[in-house]
């Protein structure tokens, strides 16, 4: 039965999922959040959590042998042909300092290839979208990657020095100091960056499945490439470790520093 | 005859000042600035060249015995009593790589006080206007800082690790780790945030006057405190250590993590 779906109907399915988590999240950026240090169930994983629940409500009615890998919830059926991969908040640190460059995080894997991805930005009022046939766009406006070959004029970006291990750092600071540029902050923006094409290379680690898939899916429609550290495609498994870069000539040259 | 300008006129002014900045950097934002690592002569330092003698223009008819302090255009008449300072593009990079967290700046300085200070931030449609008299806001919203008086307790941001010396980085990182939260990335955004009561400690060196007196004048009105790192008050000369902090007890502690 789901093979009958178009891709059409998917993006149509992913814009009610963005636009159900964003009526939760944005009602509470921005409002005081001092609880948050004192519990455990603060009022940004709740909403996060309501987000998802509200999101999932909705592959419930529409969607119901598909799989679904959520953040907050877990996982459901993800060995259905098609999974859809949800992160409602992603940057909760961007979300509680007040930061818009929290989003939204969709895909829609299936066969281990992503689908559909989506980096939805409710505080910029920017959803950046790719679907393998048609392309990247932010905002209905076609984007594409920088066509960027050489790591000496590329632009990189990672969201801290403090996601990373010891050994990680010294490879990743390794490749960045080749860079044109190097740049921090932004979480899952910098994915869109990319996709946009003022960024060139994204490199983080310590990432699941549901940080990096919608990524995946904007930044492949876009003509770029996203793997793991070895150069292995990234699915619903993996060590969390994530190149992103938006050329093959500028991929294999990261993958080669990173691992000098 | 200076003196008969009441903060109404100088907050008119400042207005007048940032729209007129934005028409020329919002121009060019997002557009191919690939030649951007070519020339001298770049797009941005253009628009940025563009944005600063626009505003000087504005100046030159409304405020003639002002002085002005500019990134673009240097200095002009800086022994006058009143003097603006103005950076019309503050964060080139966050520019140059399509973030939005790149802002105007805008103080007017007077008898060595700030007397207003405004951090305008085009992409996000916030401006954020601190005054003495009558405190500070967000696009006309009362904001005010957050009462975070404990280190463990403070989440602190700043640009990146890369425009520290390494004895300020020893001394930032020093801090740094015994905050409750360290963010990284932002720009400009950082002294925003601050004020906003979302951010408690901003930290960074080699600044310049347009840097920080546009978020010093932001700040202060929104009940924070920003000095250098000696806890010297800023002014149009400094060695462009700038801490930024919510309250008093927080200032107090953060000198002293540095200097330890």
């Amino acid at each position: 039965m789901s093979s009958t779906f178009t891709p059409e109907d998917d993006l149509r399915v992913a814009h009610a999922l963005a636009d159900a988590a964003a009526a939760h999240s944005m009602r509470l950026f921005r409002t005081p959040l001092d609880i948050i240090a004192k519990a455990d169930e603060s009022p940004v994983t709740r909403a996060d959590r309501e987000a998802e629940q509200a999101m999932r409500d909705i592959l419930a009615g529409e969607r119901r042998a598909d799989g679904i890998f959520g953040e907050e919830h877990g996982l459901e059926r993800v060995e259905a042909e098609r999974v859809w991969v949800l992160d409602p908040i992603d940057g909760t640190r961007s979300f509680i300092t007040g930061s818009p460059l929290w989003g939204t995080l969709i895909a829609l894997v299936r066969g281990g290839r992503v689908e559909l991805g989506m980096v939805d930005m409710p505080v910029l009022g920017e959803r950046w979208i790719g679907q393998p046939g048609t392309g990247a766009q932010r905002n209905g406006q076609a984007v594409r990657v920088r066509d960027c070959t050489a790591i000496a004029d590329a632009r990189i970006v990672t969201t801290s020095p403090d996601i990373f291990n010891a050994a990680d750092w010294q490879a990743f600071d390794r490749l960045s100091r080749k860079c044109g540029m190097r740049r921090f902050g932004g979480d899952c923006y910098g994915y869109a960056q990319l996709a946009g094409g003022t960024i060139d290379l994204v490199v983080e680690t310590g990432l699941q499945p549901y940080d990096y898939l919608g990524p995946t899916g904007l930044i492949e429609a876009a003509g770029g490439i996203v793997t793991d550290w070895e150069g292995q495609p990234l699915g619903l498994k993996s060590d969390g470790r994530v190149v992103a870069a938006a050329t093959r000539e500028l991929h294999r040259q990261a993958l080669a520093l990173l691992a000098a």
